[in-house]
């Protein structure tokens, strides 16, 4: 009902495989519930007709996703659209206390606007891996004070609602899955690009999470031998080279070494410049910002070659902040994995720019949540 | 019971949850189809003693693995011990037709020296990508002749008994996982080094065959811009720089420019070197050798530590026929993953060699069939 909206009982009977009589059962179980609810009279199948059910219309669901700079919230229905949206600026390393504070502000924002009551349940997304059946986050490079911290505990009391806590990357992939381009695709790969780099592993359907739920973390793959000095300790790391962040700082050091006028400008006016910068000078023309996204694409291309080989995915989706890169990135991409991969692996392979934007983290918080409340245990 | 051996009704019961009286209904049916007997008295656990239920002891196993470069058959008993192995030297690139001519005969003799009367079930692996339903090779690049041989129908209607096929590294992976050192891990990743170099991915207990058969493939990913040509038509592919082939081809080199008077003599001696003569050198202090191999180690640990980052495995077991190198090719491969991988995917990550050489791959061959055999559909 969750993916599907209102269904007769026929309908639901054809779905789960079972007798009218006990499907009866089942229903009047979940009606006492209060999860869902009769609805409007369903189309007539011959006999006499029964009501639509629904899942409550009442039901909210909170969406979180943390990143490295800013905050999204969203509330959903209980068919995971989102009803309101908000977004705030925030470093990460300000630590839980300070975060928190801000998300539960942004909660209460959207429930003073009437969207809604209370919630039923929440998804926070982190920017570094999880201890997933915890719900804390261990070691994050980029986050200090984070490590060990208990989010899941901590938010479900000032919340009052069941929260699940998982990587920003994976809630990512879920949203994707759930409402943007992988929608009915079981094996792909989600790579986000934002600040950092990750990689959201879809197997079967289900968000694989490795063994201690840092798998995906491909940012800190190398990609340069003696290459540049990465926050991780190591050299020649994927993050390194390219990233939000690492692209910021290109170009930076382009505008200050005279080498686009464009960039210079930028640099000028706002005394620093991002990611989105960088996708502004390269629409309007600039070979220096081209040069840069072109050169970042090719660095992910040939990271992402190299998993494709390995996991032989159906789809892979390119998503996160660089995404008003554009086409630009994703034709280097494509270039290297369709250069490096063998063609048995990139036969069929789609390589997309995710549909959904900043709205597939917190959709995925959502759909995190209720597969958890939804789910028969 | 193929796993855990004769059980009694209640052990089962236990098991499988089912109660006393529809258990016994499932044991009869079981009986009648001849795949289980009675045998021998239970011990008491109070009430009347009953007979421990086991496999048949007649059931046999065909378990076929071919390499590159030779075959290895081997029968097993309903619980996958080997009773009997052969092995025979013969290229893969003489054609599916003389290849399976030469597996007949072995599994003939096998047959003939009374291991078997006959065979309930064969598993084949193949050195190269397999549409798995179909169990037919797919573009295989060191195979030519293979590309789309109905290997299943052909062999099934030879044998007179169900076949299935694999990919050799997902039956060395499933070996190692039925009776080896991945016994109870549920995640990890199985690599070949042979010929060619191939990675059996397992999830969750199973192993992930991706979207067309090619999961896996790791000889093609780029470990150096501009690197050696490789047979798949790149340059710089792990397998040119390193791999059986590439390692007994720069043992040659090393021996024809007076790099090694102990490669040379043993040049001399048959005509061409393998990775055992490498191996062999290395042991007697060769430096040449010693090189070769950290090389190679070097190479191979750079694109496992990039899969551990990314899959973050329990395990990372190492076999094939270069594990000869033993532990000099193994503390290379340490070296790399511990020093580029991030702690969190390392802290308890053990990288190994596998416990059954060539029994993996035949043993994992017989648990493919008997999985399909006595699955319930």
């Amino acid at each position: 009902m969750r993916d599907g909206g209102p269904n007769s009982r026929a309908q639901l009977g054809d779905q789960v495989d079972l007798s009218r009589s006990k499907l009866a059962v089942e229903v009047d179980r979940l009606l006492e519930t209060g999860l869902v609810v009769a609805d409007g009279l369903a189309a007539s199948r011959g006999g006499r007709r029964s009501h639509n059910i629904r899942l409550a219309p009442a039901l909210r669901f909170l969406g979180v996703d943390i990143g490295a700079t800013s905050i999204d919230v969203a509330v959903t229905n209980a068919e995971l659209e989102v009803l309101g949206h908000v977004n705030h600026p925030m470093d990460v390393r300000e630590g839980p206390v300070a975060v928190f504070e801000q998300v539960l502000a942004m909660a209460a924002k959207l429930r003073a606007s009437g969207l809604a009551d209370g919630y039923d349940g929440a998804g926070i997304g982190v920017p570094g891996p999880v201890r997933f059946p915890e719900g804390v986050p261990v070691a994050p490079p980029i986050m200090p004070g984070w490590d060990g911290f208990p989010v899941r505990e901590a938010l479900s009391q000032d919340l009052g609602c069941p929260v699940m806590v998982d990587n920003d990357v994976n809630l990512m992939a879920m949203g994707e899955q759930h409402a943007g381009v992988a929608r009915s695709v079981g094996d792909f790969l989600c790579v986000k690009i934002g600040t950092g780099i990750g990689c959201g592993i879809v197997v079967g359907g289900e968000v694989y999470r490795g063994t201690t739920g840092s798998a995906g973390d491909i940012g800190h793959i190398r990609v340069e031998p003696d290459g540049r000095a990465c926050v991780c300790g190591n050299r020649g790391c994927l993050e390194a080279h390219f990233s939000g962040a690492a692209l910021a700082r290109d170009a930076e050091d382009a505008a200050r070494t005279g080498r686009s006028a464009e960039l210079a400008a930028r640099l000028e006016a706002a005394g620093r410049l991002t990611a989105a910068d960088v996708a502004v000078a390269a629409a309007a023309g600039d070979p220096t910002a081209l040069h840069l996204i072109r050169e970042g694409g090719n660095r992910v291309g040939q990271v992402i070659a190299g998993l494709v080989s390995f996991f032989n995915p159906a789809l892979v989706v390119i998503g996160g902040g660089v995404t008003g890169l554009g086409h630009t990135l994703l034709a280097s991409v494509r270039t290297q994995v369709y250069r490096q991969s063998l063609p048995l692996a990139t036969g069929n392979l789609p390589i997309v720019l995710g549909e959904l934007g900043p709205t597939a983290g917190v959709t995925g918080a959502a759909r995190l949540i209720s597969d958890h409340l939804f789910s028969p245990a």
